[in-house]
């Protein structure tokens, strides 16, 4: 499922417009907030656009700047803070207790969850039935909508969770069995380096998801595959699930095989150093 | 239309499969040949493979390793000559000779102009009529072909050929009325650098063409734009129509415009010196 090819230009768009379009007419008028800086501050910009409401985003001061200009191409209403996670949080909370806006947490939020599900549920109901599904984890959304919409159209689907080595939260967690959390990240993938939400780990245990660890090393391998053969521009993060493909065949021999590529917002600036061999 | 996604990934093979596919069972017995090294070697070796029969590319001996490769994973045979022209000629001469095999000229040949015009046959069956139609030009064999199928199915239909400043052969045969050649070629377009051929330069004075010249900076922001928004790799030839199309935007504005996306065979790392501003 080519999700780069989504709008914003990432999987994202599907959360924030199904938490958009199910808020009452009443609380939509007050708006939606969040205080991510990354595509899903985009993708709540152009859905609140869609609807006719306002989208605050509260980023850090020290934002790049293209992330803050695709949040305003949008129309989306930018409040900075200082640069640190407590600033973030306090902000958010009085551009909440001002305006009356809705919260959409990127990933923690149920309405996220069931609209990044609907990636798996358009793939399976194009393609047929599924033997195995595999996507990135991060916060866990895309892999927790994932599941719900695999799982009820195909039961007995495998689903996995394709994670860098350098944010193995996810991999942790399931292996305690409760949730941990990334002390440090250090992985390519930009887009895999939130830790997994509550909701999210406990939708994903309940539906026997498994985790595969892959290195930054097999994610390039994977990227410069699918920009050779594929002929399409994704990020690094997007291509997790095809390195745990290569990386454990065993799961995937003889199978029918679902992959999202979640998105394709690449820095070409960043990408082009890596094809010129720099990294 | 993305010839990019299309096999070998360029248009080429739609112009050997026809030709490949149009031979006699005596003919096809005895093989095709080729002193091409690009696209359409690779092109003719998968064509011929899949018709199950022999191709012959003659190369010169500093071809790089790439090229040699892409023919031989197709089952294609190289042989090598000295690295000028004349020997070319002359080692596919003597493979002729040897073998009977047919030559299949990548842009001079009929079969191969109708083959190369099944893109824009495809693409006007498939979104209805169009006002215009843009397509690189080199040889001529992609737009000739495109010319004929476009007027064809859409009369009055306006043809474009985008051609680098540094290889302006076509726009100077267009200005005097007869083939001319280019004298030096300097261009990043590296698909585009073939002299226009003598059947493709009638068929498109017949139908009307007309050339648009685009420098190698506007070719690199076109690119840069297809990457970036349409999250697809193409090769750098392969935005000179989108490039034409922004510096010319008068012939355009308000029309339906197909645009024939002609492949996106590139070499990652000199892309990515592009993109990491080494270039």
């Amino acid at each position: 499922m080519c999700e780069n090819f989504q709008r914003i230009g990432a999987f994202k768009f599907r959360g924030a417009a199904n938490a958009v379009f199910s808020l009452s007419d009443a609380a939509a008028a007050r708006g939606v907030a969040t205080h991510s800086s990354g595509n899903h501050a985009a993708a709540l910009a152009l859905a609140a656009r869609l609807r006719g409401i306002p989208a605050h985003t509260v980023m850090p001061e020290d934002t790049v700047a293209i992330k803050v200009e695709s949040v305003r191409r949008y129309g989306g209403r930018v409040v900075f803070c200082a640069p640190n996670h407590d600033a973030r949080v306090a902000t958010l909370a009085e551009v909440v207790a001002e305006t009356g806006a809705e919260e959409i947490h990127p990933f923690a939020d149920a309405r996220v969850i069931a609209g990044q599900g609907t990636a798996a549920l358009e793939l399976i109901r194009e393609v047929g039935a599924l033997d195995a599904l595999v996507a990135p984890i991060s916060g866990g959304g895309l892999l927790a909508g994932s599941a719900i919409a695999a799982t009820g159209l195909c039961p007995g689907i495998a689903i996995f969770g394709a994670e860098p080595e350098g944010a193995d939260d996810a991999a942790r967690s399931f292996a305690s069995g409760q949730l941990e959390k990334n002390s440090r990240v250090d992985t390519i993938c930009d887009g895999l380096r939130a830790d997994l939400g509550a909701p999210n780990f406990a939708i994903l245990k309940g539906l026997g998801t498994q985790i595969l660890p892959v290195s930054d090393a097999e994610v390039l391998a994977a990227l410069r595959l699918v920009y050779e053969r594929l002929k399409i521009v994704i990020e690094p993060s997007c291509a997790a699930p095809l390195a745990a493909i290569r990386r454990h065949p065993g799961h995937f021999r003889g199978r029918r095989v679902g992959v999202i590529l979640s998105g394709g917002n690449v820095d070409l600036a960043a990408i082009g150093r890596i094809w010129a061999g720099a990294v």
